[in-house]
């Protein structure tokens, strides 16, 4: 997360770079576009081409003509089409946010021969990339026969550092059964200037942007300079988080993925533990700051005692601390099977070894191996103690997740993002993130996305439900905690049938 | 399904045996129960214990004192929670039907030792079975402190032909890795009066009856039996449907195993089809009357050219029908694949062979092997054409699909099901079906799970989406469909990014 | 198998044309090279281009100067390594016979540039033949900087009928990774004269030929023309039969990916059965004359109750009877698990349905499917007995199987294979078939690969062992079996280590 | 490896303890059982009850009123079968060392009711531990009627230390299906004596002791004393080495799962590798002295760059060094895969950190991870150099590979290994370990097992083909290569056809 961002209600107005390379527009955030209906209801709209440009053209969907389409009633979005955020609700409560329905539209502001689209895919591999990439090509070419896709190799950089790939559904066909992207990615590499400098000059009118929070924090200085400088051009960003730690977005895609093959690591870890004396398998799994792939693949597996996030600090020494509870866990069941996300107790990592200061290409802090940490830790600690013989094995699969290809499920959730995305660029909107709420395709803001990340609720339902199923500790300090989180409240809890 | 279930506009009132078996009780269904609100809210409740014996003591939910849950906020469920069944909405709209949502109450109506809970599976397998009986007893166990977890072994005859398991956390703990169902199932068996005789004089008080419509029907007779009898016992239903046919809820436990796992056989076929001149591959898939599985199996693949579902009737022969598509595809691509659900095209099957009067012990039609008569229906057209000499294979993956255990995915979903459904019957709930509506866990009266099936509505988006990826022609005459089914509405079309 | 190829013993030496296609040179076989040695050794060995081609120059081979392989001693295969087929040995024993140990020779006798090589796959799909193709390639390319290397579309009619593609390591870098053929395959269309015109015409001076013995019985046919001719063409077969087939060879290339894949339906079927009352899963293999697959796929599994090949005649009436058999297992262990190769019991069949005349393209008999009829066979019996009500679900996952892509240890057999075969084209031999005789990779005469077929021998271990895990009975008469049987004595049985 | 084992020329035979608690009985080996015949013929055979015990009784088989065998020819292994170590054969050759072919004899020398069998599972993780315990059990339960059977738990240790575990084909049914061992393991524990007065008092009189080198060495010394107490108890090895390093056999069991499921690691490497800029994939797999793993890994898979052994020294500055190479490859093709042995380059490791003194309760040499090790060098010389930014990311799969079910090859091979290993016990044989030599089961004395490691020669031909494949350079200087190595020779080499 690049913490240096300015938040929405900065005033600043002179344009400026910022540390990263992003070019703070006059003003950084257009406005927010609320609509407020009966009942409470509020829609937070996305921006449009003819926010800036007026008197944009418009033309028929061609879908209209598209004989798959032609027989198929309900097909376009009503333009009063919403989706609310929120959808426990009250007999009489408020009927709060909804986004806009993502999906096409009667009138499209995009010729198909003038359409020259650019696909980017930034930062870490997340199984669903390349059915990502394939869907938004074979959607612009058979929904609205939009030749001209170009790739943009390698990540932000690639803009004006490498060539670009001539993308067709031939020479995407197969890929959604490769993992990783077959346009390269890396991190960082955000050059607003130069990117907008390359898309004008390039004539590319239609910009996907894949990648995480700081690639859609990206996205959004993209979208604000395109703005500035009053081009036609649509900026449009699809999350991709396999640690599911965007907001708002029931689920990132890949995160189903994930969980399944993170079964892997937690079998074999249970296997390793349960053939030797007091044996203790340790999985690190993804999660930087949020702790959701631990919690559901240890909610998906029943073999797992203990599950540590970065959301529920621990502790290791004492009452009601970790070495207790391995403890107590051998003495029951001879064995024990302990998953940690990697961005988990990161402060007592830190109090170990002071060397936390470094971040990546992409901001991101660098996080020690929290796994082999925590593995050295409790080594030491029966080590030291002697009266309790213990053998612990460590399993990182951190890579063997990532890189394979998405599963049927994702692959379908892909296809439908990336239509949505389309659909979206092709009706005149821009500034947005393609993005599932409550089971539909959406449009939201750009700084809904950005404003926050997405965490696990320590104090709602599913972490209980997990701390029931692994009879963990719950790590805390009931009366303390009770008064400090008094007010939290979910942003976005993953909706329970969904993983 | 039964088309013998009255209606619930029926009004005779004198019970009497219907020819399946179930008991018809004096009044069919006891009243639905529903709650208006403002600006057009309305929710259909579900029955409770107190409809019906008034006077019932209350005691606090022992969770509260669970250390798991002790330090969750927000994790009892508030009274007025609901649910709505459209999500998709308007600024200005009603507000329309929600369910009340599922969760833990502060109250319950049974006390631990009181409990003794019943669990029957019934109809075909279905991935993750053994999961939803696995988290109903560790739910029961770990939760409440509920110790007697009855296994009805067999299906419905078992309530009454057989002998019970007694479940216990121990005794289930490893079922979750195998599939099936470790208390084994069968079709038909229904008595109603038998199994309530059963329950009463096993001292049976919570009932859990995983299967799909046919069995959710016996569900629905065996609560208004015990009502009649004014038993303290709640009956639960939880919809088991690998066709994903159940109306209302976002989509049934193991589809997305079975989709998963019905990408092998496609990529099979695929690879046949591919490694011969004028290579066809068939697949058959699960789908008596709803063709979900195998549209997305079909979307979450990229490699079939036809997909026939019951939804979409198709012809053979003449201009748009599939022979001159099948000549096509050949012709362009030098092969092909097809997938066709179970149900499609049975009328067509049905004026080859008369012998469509067949039911299971289900009440179900028992139809003819669609993939056999279609695999032989192409190779006779092209032999006795013979200017294109083809080479077909057929594939019927249905038992290796259902027998499989569920993903990750399923797992999740299957226990928070399971969760949900003991919350519920604890909170004194009866006469109501778990499940998940918009990405919540609710309780939907029986009456909704049981009046229709939930089809694939073929004018809606989704199946635009699968024509827009397969190619392959409607099958439709537009003005005839457009007439005929300009009422029609998606029942529940499952939500976009489910799958 | 073609039952009208001419044994060995045939001396009609007017050449003609065979019904079907193959033409019979004036000596059908060119004269076994037979070398003897000390204690009744004998090596068979295989043609040489110098047999009938005087005075061929030779040239070093270039793997001399290959930095992989300059450091390596032992590499070159010493003129006199040959290996024994049996391996079982007496102290006093005679040595028996040999076969010549395939690898690279000191000597080659085309160069680099002269080499133009054919690829050629026919018959059904098997496990591994991409991985045969692409190491066939590589090492032509980079053990003797080969370039130009064609592959023949579709089967023996590709050599007339179809254009060649070119085929470079580039070009087959992945496709071990997908299952099927990229080259295509066909049954039938053996015309050897104009093959042989076409590898003339073409100048095509190596001819690799995949298939199963009707195939290489067509590449003997190609090598004595070829030789007829006086061609300087190595003719070199490997050996393709998914069912093992093939006598001599320890085991066929994608053998071991079979038994692997059979697993999960066999598991499929055994969840089956076991989930309801006297549940019965048939599974059918392949196996069309040698129950190899089903043999190995019961003994690898352990779910298995009955395994009925076509080695083993069976019966169902009467005492000792399967049927008989099938009620007993059922009332002691509620279910039961069949497993059946697609040849066993033909008789049976046959005498049910008058229709086994017809044969397929390859000659190969046209089989009725023998797990359909015996499903129905079983389902009737018991219908009618209706003393036992059973439910049977029958799997056939025949092209599941087929098509995936071939496991790591088939891959590294392939490349051997592959490998072998180079080294002896290089090296001048031709008319041999390329496989695995104990372990070690062989140059083996066309004649001892297509005299007769590799039979499951039911009066040897092997079987004993699968018959003590499954329990089943014999269904045979003992008395009678070991007259009649007496003499006979294994071909090949698949050594014990391998599967 | 225990190097602290004497000899067998070792003559001191005062009985004393060794550092190891292994007992060193008087004469530590029982002289060699010698058989020499024609042609240079040498049998190597194992020692028998009868050797130290005069005048046991026998008894006829009962495998040959059994059902299942009965009606099998050759189902007993005459007298004077024996397998060839060396398979390739020159015409005149001798004829060299051979060893006892396994399997039931005519006479055993247990009665059913007599034999008590006890089973240990000694060191690391294998797949195909829990088959081997199933088929101990199945076997000698189905085939001689022994109802006796002890698992001991948790390893040597477990035979003095910890209660036993009866044993029953029931209570094994299923445990195939699992990975790990349902015995348990522990390394070290031997103590000769304590476990030879464990055997005795407990009455047991078959031991098999599952397990890698130094465990066979620790059966070779529980043999030894036994003998010299005069008991009636077969002793038997079964070799368990994920790594392959024991000499003689084949190749061991779970050896092919351990290959298969290395794939997925590469994969994952070769995408994560390919997916970003100069990438590099580094897998570390098993192999502590023997590359057998990694280099039948690299084989399989065509992703990988370069293969790192112990067996293969390599350096890392300078020409021909693994920096040079790395820069070549990228440069040439932008991305690469390293696998690496754990047991590769630790001269280097150690250089880099003195810290090699330690060794784990079994002996073995604690090593550094080279892989982290290699991944930190490999950054750090690019950082330094500056002028090639790369990307590295290290997987580390060894407990994910070890903790699998075997696959179905290894499920067929644990079978036939542990029925040969009942045959040998029943028929009064003892002192050896049960092998696959040559693709045939046989009885090896215990010497051969133990007096060396097998390793991969460099010089011969399967690593020519890895370093053909992978291009890499041979990190040899050839001259002084060629002088040091020039009288080695391969001890076994895994024969071409096996993985």
């Amino acid at each position: 997360m690049d913490s240096n961002f300015s938040s929405l209600s900065n005033h600043n107005h002179t344009p400026f770079i910022t540390p990263n390379g992003f070019l703070r527009p006059k003003s950084m955030a257009s406005d927010p576009k609320i609509v407020t209906g009966a009942a409470g209801y509020i829609l937070e709209d996305v921006p449009h081409l003819t926010d800036y440009i007026p008197d944009l053209p418009t033309y028929p969907n061609p879908l209209q003509d598209n004989p798959a389409y032609s027989v198929v009633k309900q097909y376009f979005v009503h333009v009063d089409d919403s989706v609310p955020q929120k959808v426990v609700v009250h007999k009489d409560g408020a009927r709060g946010v909804h986004f806009r329905r993502a999906g096409p539209r009667q009138k499209v502001y995009f010729e198909a021969d003038e359409v020259k689209a650019a696909i980017v895919t930034c930062g870490g591999l997340c199984p669903g990339l390349n059915t990502v990439i394939r869907e938004l090509v074979c959607g612009l070419h058979h929904m609205y026969g939009v030749k001209k896709v170009l790739g943009i190799n390698g990540g932000y950089r690639g803009f004006y550092a490498r060539n670009t790939i001539n993308l067709t559904p031939k020479s995407v066909n197969d890929i959604h059964k490769r993992g990783g992207t077959v346009l390269g990615t890396s991190r960082g590499g955000h050059d607003t200037k130069k990117i907008v400098d390359s898309i004008q000059d390039r004539g590319v009118n239609q910009v996907y942007i894949i990648g995480g929070d700081g690639t859609q924090k990206g996205a959004a200085a993209i979208f604000e300079e395109v703005r500035r400088r009053g081009l036609k051009v649509s900026v449009v960003g699809i999350p991709k988080t396999i640690d599911n730690d965007i907001p708002v977005i029931d689920k990132s895609f890949g995160f189903d993925t994930a969980v399944e093959e993170a079964q892997r690591a937690i079998n074999a870890a249970h296997v390793e533990a349960e053939s030797v004396e007091n044996g203790i398998g340790v999985v690190k799994l993804m999660g930087r700051h949020s702790g959701f792939i631990a919690m559901y693949a240890t909610l998906a597996s029943r073999d797992v005692d203990c599950c540590l996030i970065p959301e529920s600090p621990f502790y290791l020494e004492g009452p009601g601390g970790l070495y207790e509870y391995i403890e107590k866990r051998l003495k029951e069941n001879g064995h024990m099977v302990i998953v940690i996300a990697e961005g988990a107790g990161q402060e007592l990592v830190s109090e170990s070894a002071q060397s936390m200061s470094e971040k990546d290409a992409s901001g991101n802090k660098l996080l020690q191996d929290v796994g082999l940490w925590i593995s050295h830790k409790i080594r030491d600690h029966f080590a030291e103690q002697k009266t309790l013989p213990i053998t612990l094995k460590y399993i990182d699969p951190t890579y063997m997740i990532r890189a394979i290809p998405s599963n049927a499920s994702d692959n379908v959730y892909c296809t439908l993002l990336a239509q949505s995305a389309v659909h979206g660029a092709m009706a005149g909107y821009t500034g947005y993130t393609s993005g599932l709420v409550n089971g539909r395709q959406t449009y939201i803001p750009f700084y809904r996305i950005t404003e926050k990340q997405n965490y696990v609720v320590i104090t709602d339902r599913m972490w209980a439900r997990l701390l029931s199923s692994t009879n963990q500790p719950s790590f805390l300090d009931t009366k303390d905690d009770n008064e400090e989180k008094e007010e939290e409240e979910p942003l976005n809890e993953l909706p329970d049938g969904h993983c």
